[in-house]
């Protein structure tokens, strides 16, 4: 699982790489400008990814004129990367593919036709794009999104997997006002941590489903820091009038669903009449069951929410915009959430961690 | 069951009556305009319809200066009418209560500020509302929408519940163009073979699918004569890539749900990336079961309709003109549906009929 030197690879680093006899085309050109040698996390097929990943050298690629050379500095380990390793996210990178999803990096060299960004520019890939888990990336211009340099490193790495999806979440599906309410399952996750955040920063109650587990009282004080108004395990939940636990809260109008099962059952019996229930993740890995009274005269909706499909609509600068709002409030200090930083030379720990193999640990953000 | 005169209730026919002791205070005002008395059915208790209903004599009431009288001409016995009387659906009229929601009469006499209506011209209560089954109805004028005479009686009676749901859930949802494909559930069903008639004047394709059944081949060419395109039982459905059963036709955006469980999942299989599915009924007692991939990554909407709940809304107006739509459609034989038209004398065979307990039997019309 250490460092291997793959002589026998070579790379475009533009996604996918394939396998070369020799160097000698890249070697011809070596008048024109070129990254430095990277070190990337690599799997040729899917499986467990501690089974299937290597960290492996490649070779430096030619910089375009509209390209942009990234020296990486941090990318987390989502559960998303998690999934394409193994195999069972719908998109996924051909292979052999480099791990990653999101990141940020300062910008080492820049082709004769950038127009917009410098070296020492932070950026980050938006929308984000497979293959941040390597020290040096080369994609053109359009690409990368500049960030301002006082973000935390370990908040711009991870600023738009989970926190722009709480933010669009919040704003794309239902119009709250302050005083409204919402309700999630899952609410320690980071999305969950993120939504009590940004709705509490508007004016938004929230109220929060968690499961009955060891250490589910400190969760509960940990998200009541962060702004959560009510904290129940699914366990609280199993009484007749579930309404009857909201003394000064607003009936919510929108719910999020990141759980399945009987937690989202929950979330739907918390939601008021005319309400809607997005889904955006499924860790129990068990299906949502609805009443069809639920849908005909309660007039529940039923939606679902995919950062990747947002982020390569049309809507790439609205997003760009909202990341630049959630890494401001990152700065001010009004969005955290707990993250570790590992050297990059610890990947194969990192990752161990992020599979839960060493029990439950802060989000894993890989250092370069 | 037979017809029973009850003297002991009298009524205002207003939507719920009340027992009384004597008439003397009806009669004391002699000289006001007073509807004739009416026929009946009365329930006094929620339960099994057969057992619960009764057919009695009402005294004539005031028509007050904004009432219209109506004799009513028909009103059919709908599946929901029989769920109002078993005390099983969500909104019901107070007890005593007179059964059904929908029909047509003439106007037999107006009150004095009565503007747009005249002895002789027929109408329908629209929003409808409880208490058709009877001969004579006394309600303010805002109620009654007046519709063309040349309207076939057993469809005038039966134009809201069933076609305008498929009319609304046509249009309401998504946009749908000429050349573009529905799915649905029940088509056998009033509504589902509305849907394929009106779907068919609108150049809109239909994928059907039926309960495995004997005689599913003559349904199959039933709905095949009214325009379905397609038609499957939901063994036929039992494959793994049901798409691959399209030949011609366009992936749907919109599916039709009236009853759950695994008759929805194939709705839902059928549907195209960002589709939406609408529930309407229940009819196998089952809840919808929906996968977190279906929300995530294959966008669906899962919404509800209720016709009950549009036309108490603003949409009252809208609701007319698509009435008046559907019995210009019936009027040219572009919507038909079958029916029988019983006297309301039989009032209880044609009662046990609409219960399923004389085999399957078309939609029974009370004819007063």
């Amino acid at each position: 699982m250490a460092l291997i030197m793959m002589r026998s690879v070579a790379t475009t680093r533009r996604g996918f790489f394939k396998l070369k006899r020799s160097y000698s085309g890249i070697r011809a050109f070596s008048s024109l400008l070129t990254s430095p040698p990277s070190k990337a996390v690599v799997y040729e097929r899917h499986g467990p990814p501690d089974a299937v990943t290597r960290v492996i050298e490649m070779e430096g690629v030619e910089v375009k004129e509209k390209d942009v050379c990234v020296k990486m500095m941090a990318a987390p380990i989502n559960p998303s990367d998690i999934n394409r390793i193994e195999g069972v996210y719908p998109v996924r990178p051909p292979l052999p593919a480099i791990g990653g999803y999101e990141g940020v990096g300062e910008v080492l060299s820049v082709g004769s036709a950038v127009k917009h960004l410098s070296p020492g520019d932070w950026v980050i890939p938006s929308p984000p794009s497979s293959g941040t888990w390597q020290t040096y990336i080369v994609k053109e211009e359009s690409v990368w999104h500049k960030i301002s340099k006082d973000s935390p490193i370990e908040y711009a790495a991870t600023i738009t997997v989970n926190p722009l999806t709480a933010l669009r979440m919040l704003q794309d599906f239902v119009t709250l006002n302050s005083g409204d309410c919402i309700v999630q399952n899952g609410a320690t996750s980071i999305v969950g941590q993120c939504i009590i955040q940004l709705a509490r920063h508007r004016g938004i109650h929230s109220i929060n489903i968690i499961r009955d587990r060891v250490g589910s009282d400190e969760a509960k004080e940990m998200l009541k820091r962060l702004g959560a108004d009510e904290v129940f395990t699914e366990s609280q939940l199993e009484v007749k009038n579930i309404k009857g636990l909201l003394t000064n809260l607003p009936e919510p109008a929108l719910g999020f669903n990141c759980v399945g099962g009987n937690s989202a059952s929950l979330v739907l019996k918390f939601l008021r009449h005319g309400g809607t229930m997005v889904t955006y993740g499924g860790m129990s890995k068990k299906p949502i069951t609805t009443s069809t009274s639920s849908f005909i005269f309660k007039d529940l909706s039923l939606r679902g929410f995919w950062l990747q499909k947002l982020m390569n609509s049309d809507k790439v600068n609205e997003c760009r915009n909202s990341i630049d709002h959630l890494l401001c409030l990152a700065r001010e200090g009004k969005l955290k959430y707990e993250m570790e930083l590992v050297s990059f030379g610890d990947f194969h720990t990192a990752l161990d961690k992020a599979l839960g193999k060493l029990g439950s640990q802060p989000k894993q953000v890989l250092k370069f």
